[in-house]
């Protein structure tokens, strides 16, 4: 059955851009390197950060209908995630839906597919990761489904789920976890900096983490 | 047998600076979605939109001796399109190449293979779409075709086909439609400004393409 | 076993600096077509040409533990290059590993593997030539060694080996070999000079490389 | 947090193997054309059919110390389904874990990873379906979890669920939704019996389907 | 505009006999080493070799309403040859098509797509050549054309075309080419017959080439 | 420059049948789990297992002329390893090579390209383990080298080095290590044959290999 959710429910708007603040990668650690897309979910322009709650959508190969249907169930800082129910390349996104999108908040496109109109959506500022620049048109004939859970790019995304990408790639964190990969990551983020400052001197990881002792236990010979 | 066919018809100038200003995607939907090559064809700098007259060749794997036959038959505003007779990611085309093909008026490169010396390509605004990006070098040892139809990235490329690329791709137009093709693709554009100006108002596709009722009818559930 | 060798010949710092200022097509080309990384290796930001003496790294997959090994055996100039011992795309190298390797004088990173934190690696102009660009974090538990010969996306490198990147890819110049590639890649570079400007005046390479006869005794028709 | 469920809820037997009898392609309609694994999970070998209840396993790339804990919680007839949390093509398993599966009555594997010892487990009889044959080794070091849920070939799988495979490739129809889907699918399955023996005798689709007056008003043209 | 050719001309019966008996490998290299689709067209058993008139269809992705069409278009010894508008990895294919076409006597399918039912196309003796087994359903909502010339992974099929296919993979000749490359490729199998009896007996292809003295000149060193 | 090594060391006769009983998975672990080339380079048929001294081949893409250079070096019971300096798919190896090598007693062949005539080659015995299958043909114009280090696959092969090669994949074992390997590979699969009959009963590895009390150290949880 198709369907539309109408209500969900979204993390709090200061833990999302906490979450924006540290990236994907920092996230990712902080959560137990989980939550990766795929890597070949690339930005199509590079040099941009988000994050935002996830409205997913279910869409057919090659058909961009659905996508409409979503736009109405954006909120602002929402992030639209779209996942085929069999792979697909075709652009399914392109100015006019961007356009849209913006117009109704919707901070960004993740989507295991094809993009167009790159050109303008980089002088629009909005930003897309796909897996595929692809011209190819799309129908509007079959039914999928909004704010359903998805898979994509190898991923589970649930709406709501907090999106963060940059140019690293793309992170999920589920809605009910955010408070507290946002903990951690930021208490990862503080040691980091520390831990900067130390190896821009010049001390080496091998001393700062003290690993020379057990890389002599397991067994590492210098010759 | 090799040839190089001399006399190719080519569309009006004025037909073709008309699509090089729609684009690649709106070509390709204003002639039925096809033409399209296939999406690993990406630029190797973006911000470029060119269109020309095909000058096509058919060159064996790793040999590029044709691509030096084919100049002499580029003229200006022109576009060659190399296909490999077997695939081959070599780096067919460099810098010195690009300095003959630009001082015969030659706008670009569409090559199913390698290119080279991108950073010297970028710097003299010679834009191509490859496959690869790679230094193997090639040999000049077998011979090819000029002005011969190819398939080039899955699409049949006649020599004086127009092609249209940019940042979305690369797309073929038929040159005997191509006077067809852009009165469609203005059309098109034209239809899509009033669109455009109306999603960005904040309407939504759903009522301005009145999709509400055929979604209904398909059986989709708000809930 | 797993070894760390600590001293290693290098090519003498001006035969470095010549490679640098050739770049990979000319020095590949130098070298009788030999020595490139496979296409697939593509640098994480473009506009960038380095040169330096090889540290391998021969790793176990998704573990970046001989990345700290290795850094205490870079020498100012040294290039770090990275062969993972089964194929992965984790994200092996980031921010901070960059910081200390640059600490250290080191100019850059090869890895047959992933990076992450390619905004910051960008923004503190730390070159990096990749298989993937990927957040995947990584382990420290198992050994691998350093300065070792390694197989990296197809081409053995030796330590001390000359490795040249730029927006090309990677080459790789044996070290006993460099000097004799140097002079060369700089006769060909030399020689190039002078074809380019007689082809940017419009002569063609086929009258240039006095290519007509050989082509008509090989066959080529023109029609 | 790393865990081992050690209860799950499983279909009944009748119902697995109704779904057994049927296969992969008619499941996957019957069931709304959802639940496939991705086309790159190949048997290692052909000709066989299985179902079961998943007993799941999330496991670190390139580790397969999971696949031990896991064998303990399988009953006769599960089938083992293995996600890696990142990419990774090493070689999971091989002979020695298939005896001990074997011997727990498992009835096959389904990895997004490699297998290796493939001429063992095909004289064994122990069908796998996999991302790649690779011997490459692996390590007992990091901790995963077994029957929670995963995203195993971009389908999410939950313990309990059933699992389908044959020469088709291998579908996941949920725990809870299987009975229904053996209805359907056996009722689609009654329905093609008959739809068989017309195209036998040489009655055409679309005579049998009467798809000719569509086709005609979507404007089919014959020439 | 979608359209279905009625009537085209097809090669005599000898001349598809003729070249079935030759195979792929000698057919492509008689006609001058064209032909050869790409090697991802792959056989879904092994041990068949067909050849046979094409009969071509142009359909959409993830749409494969046009093959019932081309099924009434079919002749006996034909085979159909498919090619997606947009790349699509789904099972346009399974064992009822088979059947219907089957029935009318059709060879044999080429489709650069999916198949699925590959264990009852193997039992019923249907080969299929294709780029993906998959079971992945697909819909009948967009019309495509029949006969029409179509580009198949990689090369120009025109209706009428001869088609060859063996585990080497799939070869396409002219129609009006097929008498004579039928001609060459007898006299370079004559030609073989007498070769693999000498190198059999260990006559090395260096003496029987007499290929010496052309390595020697070229530079060849024995050390 | 090109040369052809005449002299070249081979391993002990009965070390590499040693090694040919044991298979690939079990001499990749002996020798420290290395050696193994890429999990593409598959066998054109399966259940086969052979071991030989390799006689390497550097060849230019696309063209197979070394290959009958190379047959000359073949002593009974090697096997031919062939390296192109570029990537390439091409047939390289068909029918009247295989006839030629084997006639001079070759087991088989590993190349990190395409081959051709696969019907022919499974029929007469001889067996390939390559990149692709594919008919295209090569040419013989350039040079390359023969029992010169290649890198094959992503592993370096030096001549006389021992191929293993299986349905598991092909594995290389310096000849100066294959006695050491051999006996440490004999040890693990005499150790491995007790391990099976336990598993076969029943015993779970679990309690076999006592890993249940580091499990809960590194802090696994049943619930």
């Amino acid at each position: 059955m198709n369907v539309v959710v109408q209500n969900i429910d979204r993390a709090e708007q200061e833990i999302i851009d906490g979450l924006a603040a540290l990236g994907v990668s920092t996230v990712h650690e902080a959560q137990g390197r989980k939550g990766l897309l795929a890597d070949y979910m690339r930005p199509i322009y590079s040099g941009v950060r988000i994050a935002g709650s996830a409205v997913t959508i279910s869409a057919p190969p090659c058909d961009n209908w659905m996508l409409h249907v979503a736009i109405e169930q954006v909120k602002p800082g929402d992030i639209l995630v779209l996942a085929p129910t069999s792979p697909s390349n075709s652009g399914y996104f392109g100015d006019l839906l961007a356009t849209s999108a913006k117009a109704r908040g919707c901070k960004g496109l993740v989507i295991d597919a094809g993009t167009r109109d790159v050109a303008d959506l980089r002088e629009m500022q909005f930003p897309v990761w796909s897996k595929a620049v692809f011209a190819q048109g799309t129908v509007k004939e079959t039914l999928g489904s909004v704010n359903v859970p998805v898979v994509c790019a190898g991923e589970l995304v649930n709406a709501g789920d907090v999106i963060i990408a940059d140019d690293d790639g793309v992170c999920v964190v589920r809605r009910e976890e955010a408070a507290d990969v946002l903990e951690k990551a930021r208490a990862r983020e503080a040691n980091e900096a520390e831990k900067r400052a130390k190896l821009a001197s010049g001390v080496l990881g091998l001393d700062m983490y003290q690993m020379r002792e057990r890389l002599a236990e397991k067994g590492l010979k210098y010759v």
